[in-house]
């Protein structure tokens, strides 16, 4: 599609790109700013039609909005601001520099200022930082018939008009009633006898992970947000919800991989920024596993002995480590859905012993035949790596299998406790375990 | 929530519960079978109002379902299977043994029975196992008026009714129209004035993760399936993809894991189903990580001169694994996401070249300085450590990088070459490049 849109430009067809323009969809053309330069998206976005440029402007990225606004004039930027749905000026302007608000301050209205102010305080990831208060709101006492024509009127600019709010004199949420509901009932009904005043709604400050799990649960595609007097204050839609479910997975992998987690994609984010993210946790691992080298230490004279013993170490500390993460990444996903509690802790311990036994026994086994058929390897060693592979994966799964319900409890992220963490954990103890069986079985 | 539900069945205060189970939402009853063993899951069952319960039913698991359908007369069962949505209808027997379903296929009618038949031959994972045949259809002559009129006659059983699709006599998809442009509209409009001709539509084998794009893309509440013919059969919701988002993360979490994918609960599976999906990968890994045994067998002399030499080994394996592992974490998160392509092998290849430099010298530089002050290591040996540590973090960071988009190139699953994997070819690397740097700094 944007292959088009690229073709036009560099061939200078500005008259049939604007034509064209205005057959594309907004996401279509979002996407042929990934491959131009700055320059020429500058050029693209002058050629888009009024009604089309907010809607492409909210699908672009942080660097691509400010690359386009720092070439607008005022009035341009003021007319851009107007047509952007509320949640995504304030998106947009949370990602801008202070000076810049200033100016989008100063040229609104005194209201607008204050709602801007208020939303802009709202924390990342809190309910009020992903509403939007482009709602139809309704009064009990009107009549299905009014509330359709009530929508007729005021329904073009709102983010959804499938729900609707109905409110009382002192804006306090009093019920909900669907679209669906007003189009399917008669019209002469009282909006107070068709709304649902058993709604669910959250406070602005709730967390987005939280709200997520409330939409998934009851299938949901918009949610009310109030405040602390339970009056609304803004409406979440599921558009945004798929974002956040997108953000938290990808949160969870990037903690699960040992970095710190963030926003930036991949390919736009600097050099200086993605090590920034990589090394601290690679730091702390590091000098952790140091720990290993003072129990190899410890055990140098029996290495000195059985040269033979190091070959195995780096086999029976990948099993273990990939063992562990097995579990560990199992728990945490289960806990990211809400399938396991932190009351399931004994059933999890219960399973990782069972499963780790049936698993550790398979592949100590087959470890024994291997060593004694392909490597014709001494029995005695053959069944010292072997009897550890399968404690190290016992150890491995029961370990990574409830580390992150610890964690959870502790009101850590169990994301930490995955892969990584639990390798190098399991790392130590397997070699403690090793060389005991191995001091102990060849009588050193 | 819950917890009521159990305590006035404890107390078998039935008719209470009766009562109160009418206030309650279904996914907060659905929430209650967890917690219940099969006969007071039956009971309570029992006790749910005719309409409430089909709700209820299409929340339970495989096995809560088939408890409480084992226990089901004929009748009561075909009043469940008549309210249920018709693609919640086809999970249900989906999941059920041939025989039970032949039982539902007589008792339906000739109609039915052929679409049930149809519906149950779609692959899983493919648009039409998603799909629901509940959606409203329009024709281009009417008016808004009159599409309004048909609405509020058929739409009580539809799925949704905010989207409505407009076909001929052949029921060939022409257009779309929302709810949204119907109320918003003039009456006395024609649905060929108001209706998108320009629609997204999608093929009954297409894949759901293609889908799942789609909807974020273009940020859909609906999606239109048609035949070869673009004639439609059915149409996907949101809440539907929503589950599909969070199963394709699931299954990409337990690949990177290297465990084969299920869709199946933790805490609901099997002590030898978990084993089973653990087994074969922890095989597969032992085996290749016994590559190294071979090196390590080569420089058995090296390291009998130098025991010393062995301590670091473990420190290095890991610290080489946890590099790799976040490279090939933020790409395949990212080529999942659609943000990394596989024409942007060269830039991931430069990217993680550059960051893997800044990482690797920061970390070498640290251990360095660790081994030297705290460890007071020989300088040869600091020096051979911290030399090998830049390099392997250098080789995991740029193959953790690369290898899942050649994955994805020779149309493998990218979650395949994820941390287990990386750790295992960059550990055999790891050694290599250790011994060799060994053996010449300390001239053995």
């Amino acid at each position: 599609m944007y292959e088009r849109i690229l073709e036009l430009i560099e061939e200078k067809k500005f008259v049939l790109l604007k034509e064209e323009l205005k057959e594309m969809r907004a996401a279509d053309v979002a996407e042929a700013f990934d491959e131009l330069d700055k320059k020429n998206s500058i050029i693209l976005f002058r050629f888009l039609a009024k009604d089309a440029a907010a809607d492409i402007f909210s699908h672009l990225s942080t660097q691509q909005r400010k690359d386009i606004v720092s070439a607008m004039h005022e009035t341009q930027l003021n007319e851009i601001m107007e047509e952007l749905y509320f949640d995504d000026m304030i998106d947009f302007l949370e990602e801008m520099p202070a000076n810049f608000i200033k100016r989008i301050l100063a040229s609104a209205s005194e209201e607008e200022r204050k709602l801007i102010n208020q939303f802009l305080k709202y924390p990342e990831n809190s309910a009020g930082s992903l509403m939007t208060i482009e709602y139809v709101d309704l009064k009990k006492e009107m009549t299905v018939k009014q509330a359709l024509e009530h929508i007729k009127k005021t329904g073009v600019d709102k983010e959804t008009i499938y729900t609707c709010y109905v409110l009382n004199d002192k804006r306090k949420l009093e019920g909900l009633v669907s679209l669906r509901k007003l189009v399917l009932f008669d019209d002469d009904l009282f909006i107070s006898e068709v709304m649902t005043e058993d709604f669910i709604a959250t406070k602005t400050l709730d967390d987005q992970e939280e709200i997520a799990s409330i939409f998934k649960k009851y299938d949901l595609l918009t949610l009310p947000v109030v405040d602390k007097e339970d009056r609304l204050v803004g409406i979440i839609t599921i558009d945004d919800i798929i974002d956040v479910i997108d953000q938290e997975t990808t949160e969870d992998f990037q903690r699960m991989a040992a970095m710190e987690p963030s926003e930036e994609e991949y390919l736009r984010s600097g050099i200086f920024s993605l090590a920034r993210r990589r090394i601290p946790w690679l730091l702390l691992l590091m000098v952790s596993a140091t720990f290993t080298e003072g129990i190899i230490g410890r055990f140098e004279d029996v290495l000195q002995a059985v040269a033979i013993l190091a070959a195995s170490i780096p086999m029976l500390m990948d099993t273990a480590g990939n063992a562990g993460s097995q579990s560990s990444t199992l728990i945490i996903r289960g806990i990211a859905l809400g399938e396991i509690e932190l009351e399931d802790y004994l059933k999890v311990f219960k399973r990782e012993l069972r499963v780790s036994m049936v698993v550790g026994v398979v592949l100590g086994s087959v470890n024994f035949l291997r060593m004694l058929i392909f490597s014709s390897a001494p029995l005695n060693i053959a069944i010292t790596v072997s009897v550890t592979l399968v404690m190290t994966v016992m150890m491995a799964k029961i370990i990574g299998g409830t580390l992150p319900i610890a964690a959870k409890k502790m009101k850590l992220d169990p994301a930490i406790m995955a892969g990584p963490m639990i390798t190098t954990i399991v790392d130590a103890l397997a070699l403690i375990v090793y060389f005991t069986i191995a001091t102990s079985m060849l009588g050193l």
